[in-house]
């Protein structure tokens, strides 16, 4: 088999892990209350084991922030990017870890993560997101969702900037 | 479960799926020959399915190089990581995937993956490689090794730089 190819660790995450982080985000029906530690508008929780999902691609956020980012995918967001799918699938999810870029102390030429700032998910509901392009957004920080005016900003910087790609802006890294 | 546990998938991984990663590092007894396809001097190969692997942490290399980095690893790799164990144990794998850093067409303050350049392994096996602390070292570029001079810089730059941590220089990103 080559690189991209274990289907055998796939075949069996998809069968018997998967429902089991589906099933950490909280699906909320309409009208009802945002469930605590579930962000504002959209309710999103912090899937369980998105710390070991596997990696879409690193980024580098410039000044003022100076962040190193790694955005990582459920096995549904995975298989959508490998096969090229758009629209992403009911189920999707992503999460971008973003970390304080630091000086490493091992070698002069790399930085590194320092402290992590924000956990942030992207979280895949036609239905139930159709007013936000199919998307519900969740920014975290220490844990905790932050206010419902961070989350105003989410969907239309996705729409002004990344709206022919299905509101996502990172690529799969080769 | 939190973040970082989800004992089902690791659990099914480790019984049925990481012999199969592992039987993928070729091992060479001493004296045979570097099989092609292998890194000159240790023969290492490059271990099947190792873009599924997890993440340990992303990473930025300076100008010249200018690349954004993802080191990976397996299975037993993230176990010592998250346990803090040192030395990783024997059948460590980590991967360094790097690609040249360019400008987000999408996003001003953003810069991303843009081609791959290197990807480079570190094996473990204390026995086979008890010459160089223990690991084996492998650079690849489009899926072959590089030359003999490039591995014969490996070992003393981790030697020289970080030689207390079990001559890796990554540390787990939380």
């Amino acid at each position: 088999m080559g690189p991209g190819q274990v289907p055998s660790r796939d075949w069996l995450f998809a069968a018997l892990a998967a429902p089991m982080v589906t099933a950490a985000v909280t699906v909320l029906t309409a009208g009802s209350a945002i469930a605590a530690g579930s962000s504002p508008i959209y309710g999103v929780t912090i899937p369980d084991g998105y710390r070991n999902w596997e990696l879409v691609a690193p980024s580098l956020e410039a000044d003022p922030l100076n962040e190193l980012r790694a955005i990582l995918g459920n096995d549904l967001a995975m298989a959508a990017y490998r096969a090229g799918t758009l629209p992403f699938p009911d189920g999707t999810i992503l999460a971008k870890l973003a970390w304080k870029r630091v000086q490493s102390d091992d070698f002069d030429a790399a930085s590194v993560p320092g402290a992590a700032t924000t956990v942030q998910f992207m979280v895949k509901d036609s239905k139930k997101y159709a007013a936000t392009g199919g998307w519900g957004f969740g920014r975290f920080v220490g844990g905790e969702p932050v206010d419902e005016a961070q989350h105003e900003t989410c969907f239309g910087c996705h729409q002004a900037n990344v709206k022919d790609h299905d509101l996502v802006f990172t690529r799969l890294a080769p």
